[in-house]
């Protein structure tokens, strides 16, 4: 197994670092340790090869089908991270040989990937290697590593092959036709290939400079093409002692790139090729340096700063943020955040309601302009989700569950093998997991709510709101033994259910989506007239306000039952066998109830991957009081096995408001566990995007007790009992302020003039500079 | 390096022996110990991965496009022959641990791959593995592996997982749509994938039996499937000692299939799918005793015995006809031997002259229906050698430089760098290497004048012989200096100079093409009526025969120098400044040269890849007298590098006729070590098909003078002078003859009744039984 820690000194919390190799266990930290920007994204496998290695780099948006069977996905671009090195005649690989010392350490607060290696070869030569890596957070194009080589024993002869290989494929499907290759001044490497769909064009670019002991020295390369594979080798001799540092320097541009999307192919390679240039003239330490700077800007931003005995708290909210920032395509509006970030084929990089529902309130309060952009993205894809909703007989739009750049549905209809029967099991979700509609227009409401972004509503917001609610108002039924309209044949976000009825999360989403959207209607049409009269025309409002007055108030709500406060998940939830799951929540890793339980006999049982009624208590938290809180947490956590990874956060969540704070701080690291936890495979698809925005929550949301209800900021922070302080910074009404939280007092602070007010305990406070108050 | 050796005792001169392991060399040994049965062929890449491994499995005449832009080539099919090992938790891995002994042995004479190996793991644990696989010879379909294992250390738990793995790649381009995948009874694997363009269904199936020192027993699989991928994992702790054996039998159905072609997926499903079930159940013993027959029958028609002091020369000589069974599609007329038989992905499967000029002359003297067949695949594509002429502005047929399934040109336009232009080099070869139109022509009028095989002819070959003549009359132009016809551009078998006019291999095999369409016009107009009416009407030959008349009489033929006897090469050739070029000559590799040399540069000088000359008095024997042969030998000897494996065989051959045995002998040597000898990397991309024509021909051809003149058979032998005795087997005319040559005495056998003559020093002599003549 391999371990993990996270620094000493001054970087203790800043660092996740390995302290061993294990080439039996590479998806963890390829995965884990992975570096991006947003526009790109490369997981972190070694330069040198090794068998299991799963070498991937994703640009964010290029997606691709491989053919009319298959969803669309991000493509495996060429490669620019391996680089063989032989050593005196034997190839480095960590595999052979001796490791006398070893640590890769991802240095959160830098961008920077940085190992060091003292390794005996099988001849029994010694020798030092640092690797250092990044991705520029400066120049989105741009990634590079610098090696250095010395040897210990005697003079080296150093030959290092390094290029831009386009052989890779996500997992056998290849995405790019193969296009030219050039070399140009026998140093750059260019390879030119396109998408075989979508037709979009990718550059690369790598350029290798040299340098002894800090001297930079012009090693002629021999460059070779091959198929889809360009490379460049050089040989050097080094004395004994020597340092000899490689850097290989490399750019990704595409003709989906908003800059410059309307040049032609030529032009596109002519500015890529001399803007390339010029970046690989500045050298490693230049644009690293650069790099650097905006990290440092972005945790003066957004740090969270908390006093734990277990360093590990601190680590994981750090680790968090390092990711939601890389993962997040700031620069273009018309993406969105994979499942899985960047940093793993998982889920084909498509987006869920993992980015509304727990990543978007990160960025909603640190930087609500990239909030904004998230949602931008679904407003860019609403004629896919009108498609989808025309296609299944509906009205308005029908968010895809999977979501890539058009906004169709891309959920795959055909999953893992039932071995029992020998087929593959269907999945669902694409055709009836159909919440996500309503938690697109709640995450509108949520921004609108907390920034009154009147131009976002005008522009994008109040579409969304009318269309997804004029989807649900279609999707309905009259039930007249219920006496009320019901929504049948969904699944909640509990996926061990499907087939069901009045799902509980599903109809209480869609009453409030209907009614929100028949409350803004209201709004509009009284205050913004010319909006009112644009949407109108487009969306027949007048029509349909009627429909959606009367649905606010006859969708069928499942209420708490009498006796324990319950609310069923759906119709026949409640009537199933329960039966004890201890042992499949204490798995190590999920769905291992699938081997004792075939699909069918886990949805004929009282048994959740995760907890619908939590979820809804979490989002809802007004319409239900504590008590019932309280019951339907207790009731549904038993049934829950956590094999999703959004669940966890969520529990813990819920379980402060109610006061178990010790239940709220196991669900924490339960959750800050799942990608950085003991479980080696778990993160071999990649990172898990929604937990990661799960745990700024828990610590903001939870610990740290922040609440919007009716537009007002709430703060009603309850620590876990080791913590003595909790620092986070918060983004409201366009000031951001600092909260600490202590054990006995909150304090809020504002870097802007101007007063403001909060709530806490239900009192509200006016703050202007600073307030402290008494817990 | 890899070491190899030739076996001792009763298998000498029948073992391909690979001595030792080395991870940076398994090209070599994936290639040359490759197996196959000419409707499959798997390179021998181990059970266990190793990084630098490449597997390949391809399945003849399969073949599909990436994309527009690319040429057609055989798709790497899903991979049976992997499986992952797990001894007591350690991967076996033969780069871990320590190797105690190793073996691996090619059986030639039965096709089998054996791997012996004790290991010591890192922990200490010591096994021994033995590893068998062969492809069967009896059912084209079928290939299988056994494995045994035993721990000579303590229990051990044995862990193996093993499948179908269809993510595999054509070096990153995929051509299968991924389709269904099933388990069967939790036994049988089946995966069924499709060509992109070519649309074939491919179904692969896999069984596993585990036995314990002998008795099958039941181990129950976990399967799962993933992206392109099927697996069964297995676990089983066996004793000390005890012998666990493990066999995986495989099978591959097309829906090219020539049994299959016409069904429908689903049907031909059920159909693979119950004679790969009934198959597995014969177990790994019997199906390879089966195949084992096969290769017996063999061996009894085509051995062929040398005494040589250097058992090098016996093994080299079966090593070849190994690899000309195993790449030879004996079982279906529509497709053609590729470049590197199936043994790589080198040329990408396309068939060349190497087809009918180096490898048909072996089944044409062994298997005469096999040579027909090679023949008729050229039939089935003269659709699309019509084609190309006529897109080029020609008459006639005009044969593809590469050809696939349709005849249409496949040769890829853009070959390797030019490091110092940076840019890629334009292969001309499919625009204007053209002399295989009359190879093709040639090989026709070989196997007639051979088999006077009429209804071959009348069927297929009549056609082909007036169609290539008709391309070569419409390709002439008049040229007024020369008072005669030319061809001006083209490239000869002389690849290092493009763009000539008047090659003199192209001219002379255009003349001949020419005037045998023309006598053989003559002849099927008085002679057989109703195939000249036929062919007449459809070919309009009566147009085009005065034509031809005049072109067989006024075709320039460059004639050889009178200061010399030295034919030009070119119009060009002999004004080019002359080099040294041993440096070159000597280099272990190919195209040194264009380390120091640009091509352009190459093409200026008198520097040759292979000699034209030298090949055409090789086809033209009688054309030209010794003298000439000699001279013109020696005169381009001194300026070819041999850079094409067609260059070596060939100059022994034509060494020998002017009595050379020394230069006849060394340059057998070398062309047998083209595959065979130390060059570790020469085979990476597949086994050199025509060189291993090449090698049967310089012995049969070569040291046994074996040469037809005007249809009759000529045996004019000459022994290396270290060698004691020759046999070789020779179908003549219906008979098989037995040829023994000592240095004194040859003898002809015939197994058959029946007089017959020979030719030998210029006597004709009567056969009847045996007949023995003094050298």
């Amino acid at each position: 197994m391999l371990q993990y820690d996270y620094g000493s000194g001054e970087e203790r919390g800043w660092i996740l670092s390995e302290s061993n190799f294990d080439s039996g266990m590479l998806g963890k930290g390829e995965s884990i340790m992975a570096l991006g920007n947003g526009y790109m994204g490369i997981r972190s496998a070694y330069e040198e090869s090794y068998l299991q290695q799963k070498r991937n780099t994703f640009i964010a948006g290029t997606f691709n089908k491989f053919d009319g069977h298959e969803p669309t996905e991000l493509p495996n671009v060429p490669d620019v991270a391996e680089m063989k090195i032989v050593l005196n005649k034997e190839h480095f690989s960590l595999e052979k040989g001796v490791i006398e010392t070893y640590r890769r350490n991802l240095h959160l607060d830098t961008g920077e990937l940085v190992r060091t290696v003292v390794w005996q070869s099988p001849l029994g030569n010694r020798y030092r290697l640092q690797f250092r890596r990044f991705v520029s957070l400066e120049n989105k194009h741009l990634t590079g590593t610098e090696v250095e080589i010395t040897s210990l024993t005697g003079s080296c002869t150093i030959e290092i092959t390094s290029g831009i290989n386009g052989q890779l494929t996500n997992t056998g499907a290849q995405h790019f036709r193969e296009g030219e290759k050039r070399i140009y001044n026998r140093q750059v490497l260019e390879m030119l290939q396109t998408t075989t769909e979508s037709n979009i064009d990718f550059l690369v670019y790598s350029a290798h400079h040299w340098r002894i002991d800090g001297e930079e020295i012009l090693v002629e390369p021999a460059a070779t093409m091959s198929r889809r594979r360009i490379d460049a080798s050089y040989s050097y001799t080094a004395a004994e002692g020597q340092t000899v540092s490689v850097e290989k320097l490399s750019m990704y541009y595409t003709s989906r790139d908003l800059q410059t999307q309307d040049m032609a192919t030529a032009e596109l390679r002519q500015y890529a090729l001399e803007t390339s240039t010029a970046e690989f003239a500045k050298g490693y330490h230049a644009l690293f340096s650069e790099s650097r700077n905006r990290w440092k800007q972005y945790w003066e931003d957004v740090d969270i700063q908390l006093d734990s005995p277990n360093v590990f708290d601190q680590l994981s909210i750090r680790f968090a943020q390092y990711h939601l920032l890389i993962m997040t395509p700031a620069h273009d509006t018309r993406f969105g955040i994979g499942a899985k970030g960047l940093t793993g084929e998982g889920y084909k990089g498509h987006s869920f309601w993992d980015s509304e529902i727990f990543i978007l309130p990160y960025f909603l309060y640190n930087y609500p302009d990239l909030a904004r952009g998230l949602l931008e993205y679904r407003y860019h894809t609403l004629d896919g989700a009108r498609k989808k909703a025309r296609e299944n007989g509906y009205e308005g739009a029908m968010y895809p569950w999977e979501s890539g750049f058009t906004g169709e549905e891309e959920t795959p209809v055909w999953g893992a093998a039932n071995v029992v029967t020998g087929t593959a099991t269907k999945i669902w979700s694409g055709f009836i997991e159909q919440h996500i509609t309503a938690d697109i227009a709640y995450a509108v409401w949520q921004y609108f709510t907390a920034t009154r972004d009147d131009e976002f509503m005008d522009r994008c917001g109040s579409e969304m709101l009318f269309e997804t609610a004029a989807f649900w108002a279609s999707r309905v039924e009259w039930d007249e033994a219920k006496d009320a309209y019901v929504i049948k044949n969904v699944i909640g976000p509990d996926e061990y259910k499907e087939h069901v009825d009045n799902n509980a999360f599903t109809n209480y989403m869609a009453q409030w989506n209907i009614a929100t959207a028949a409350a803004h209607y209201l709004d509009i049409r009284e205050n913004r007239p010319d909006v009112y009269e644009r949407l109108n025309t487009a969306l027949l409002l007048d029509e349909r306000y009627p429909k959606w007055l009367e649905l606010a108030d006859r969708l069928y709500l499942p209420a708490p039952r009498e006796e324990d406060g319950v609310v069923p998940q759906d119709d026949t939830y409640l009537s199933k066998p329960v039966i004890d799951i201890t042992k499949y929540k204490r798995a190590s890793s999920v769905q291992t109830i699938l081997r004792d339980y075939s699909r069918d006999q886990v949805i004929g049982m009282q048994i959740s991957k995760q907890a619908d009624l939590v979820m809804l208590m979490y989002l809802m938290n007004d319409r239900f009081n504590e008590e019932v809180q309280e019951s339907n947490w207790k009731y549904y956590e038993s049934k829950t096995i956590h094999d999703s990874s959004l669940s966890m956060a969520v529990h813990s969540i819920t379980a402060n408001r109610f006061g178990d704070r010790e239940a709220a701080y196991e669900c924490f690291a339960e959750a800050a566990a799942i990608d950085l936890g003991p479980n080696m495979k778990s993160s071999d698809e990649g990172i898990h995007a929604a937990s990661l925005g799960g745990i700024w929550k828990s610590i903001v949301f939870g610990f740290g007790g922040v609440h919007m209800k009716d537009g007002e900021l709430h703060l009603n922070p309850r620590l876990p009992e080791s913590w003595t302080r909790l620092t986070f910074p918060l983004m409201w009404r366009g000031k951001r302020l600092t909260v600490t939280v202590t054990p006995g007092e909150l304090e809020v602070r504002s870097d802007s003039a101007g007063e403001f007010t909060i709530l806490s305990g239900n009192k509200t406070y006016a703050v202007n500079g600073s307030l402290k108050i008494k817990l």
